[in-house]
């Protein structure tokens, strides 16, 4: 009689994780697949995006932080494509390091986001790695059918809009990859701790979907750096754009950082990690639309307008074009 | 004026991935999400399963084997629920050798068994990785509404039928670990490179799903061995089962091998990589079944009977019990 009681290590894993599961289509984590019953005449918006130790978070970074920060990159593509929220999968692969504590951390942590989200985890995999960390998210959401926000609808005279503030993460990642940097911009303790948390912790902006799914033209994630990801929106447009750099959403710390450090700014613009909606509207949303994210707790800044031609013009505070050594993050 | 039109490595990949993506909802790569409209009145089925460089697969192998590797142990999952298939996205964590003739054939492997099972290849990610090229896959397919085959539907009575033939890839897997099994096997080299290509290119069974979603009462595919693997739908079931050994499907090279080392019979009942689905059926259904799958290409044989109970008896030519040392592949 073969006896299958004993508990392995993969039923201690997914032991972890069945409080995250809660979604009936989820079966408890316990069959190969889960289901989902899409709602009437709505598409499945699907993403992916995963993140590596040592790559996109730190081996030593809170094993909690790291799960909400995979599960996050992936929600705020979600967000931008105005897409309400239906599940994730969930794989793991996973290096001898990380033990019982770890996943225990990890798992608290995803549980934080999967409640605060109101996104259930559906499913995964859990398999062993010799190289880092690796934790592969695909998120799911849907919208009514046809509207999913692409990159390609905007227009010229459109508003240019981005929610949050820009360059936090770039320069917290800064601060945590040169000890010096923390001296030479003088920061308090606060503001530190604020640049670093934003690369550690994005935000996405989950919560104003509906209001782009109802206003933009067009919208992606700022993940690569402002300037590279507004031009990616505007190639697929066949648009160009004008942006103020002065009218870029700065948190004070940032601000700090750029008075002492004038690189500081183009980091700021580039360096991606940011996960703030970009979007595109027609001239005359744009009132609305901010009042509408201001009210559910999210900054939106009108920072530019969408132009004929192609190429986005960034321009300074006497209106001079501004050159940037590079525009966006690039990952090869 | 910021010029994006150069081509980065990240464009370069998507490139090779674009043909690949002709479902209208993959916008060609270009957007941040796909967008897939469900069928009227079905369920969305969703699986994701990981496969890594020196776990998973031999870092060695060819690229084209790697990429259908870790899109055939998805299709498998889909087949087993009774799924039909609707696309997948792929989350790539590439090191440094997977230069670009390694990511070309990659591709190329991919896009033959994108047309072969008809599933497209919807989105994805691509990261840099210092560990182990890591592919992530998660697949999906739609079923009628709530019928979504389970694990857990077996009750006593049923027939076990098992698809294909059962422990090859776990002896094609030992042929490549150990040289010197391959002597003391004395397999020919047709049998030698049948069993290696079991173990490199698992065949999963998607063209037989529609018959499992009809007959089925519950079925799983075979991944970590046959009896671990039915032990978990006994479990899930809440019922035991018989199988009698000798009716276990054997290919004519797994014969051999099980001749010449009686331990290989153990290999091949737990050792897994089967890809096979194991279903149970009334009694009364079986018949139908194997000829329905009989029609598409696949063996279907029944190899015993769901128990009041639990637990599996295995049973040699005897009628007697089998002990086996362990009765599944665990990943911890």
């Amino acid at each position: 009689v073969t006896n299958t009681r004993t508990q392995s290590g993969e039923d201690r894993i997914i032991a972890l994780f069945r409080p995250l599961a809660q979604h009936p289509g989820a079966f408890g984590l316990m069959d190969d697949a889960a289901a989902l019953q899409p709602p009437e005449d709505c598409d499945l918006v699907l993403t992916a995006d995963a993140i590596v130790g040592g790559v996109h978070f730190f081996t030593d970074d809170p094993p909690g932080a790291v799960a909400r920060k995979a599960l996050r990159v992936n929600l705020s593509d979600l967000a931008a494509k105005g897409a309400d929220l239906a599940g994730f999968l969930l794989t793991l692969a996973l290096p001898g390091t990380a033990d019982d504590e770890w996943l225990a951390a990890f798992a608290r942590g995803l549980a934080a986001d999967v409640e605060a989200f109101a996104c259930p985890l559906l499913g995964g995999d859990t398999v062993k790695t010799p190289g880092p960390a690796t934790i592969s998210v695909a998120a799911f959401g849907f919208v009514p059918r046809g509207t999913m926000v692409r990159r390609g609808g905007a227009r010229a005279g459109d508003a240019v809009v981005v929610t949050g503030t820009i360059g936090d993460a770039a320069l917290g990642l800064r601060l945590r990859q040169k000890l010096e940097i923390t001296a030479r911009w003088g920061l308090d303790a606060g503001a530190h701790a604020f640049l670093v948390d934003r690369y550690l912790l994005p935000q996405p902006r989950n919560a104003i979907a509906s209001a782009v799914r109802r206003d933009a033209s067009a919208a992606m994630d700022v993940s690569d750096g402002l300037a590279g990801d507004l031009a990616k929106l505007c190639d697929a447009s066949g648009v160009g754009a004008e942006v103020a750099v002065e009218r870029m959403p700065l948190s004070e710390a940032a601000r700090q950082v750029i008075a002492r450090d004038p690189n500081a700014r183009e980091i700021a613009l580039t360096g991606g990690d940011d996960y703030e909606i970009l979007c595109t509207m027609a001239a005359d949303k744009a009132a609305a639309f901010r009042a509408m994210a201001s009210a559910a707790g999210v900054q939106a800044t009108e920072i530019g307008r969408i132009t004929e031609g192609e190429g986005v013009r960034l321009l300074d505070e006497q209106g001079r074009p501004l050159t940037l050594a590079r525009t966006s993050y690039s990952h090869f």
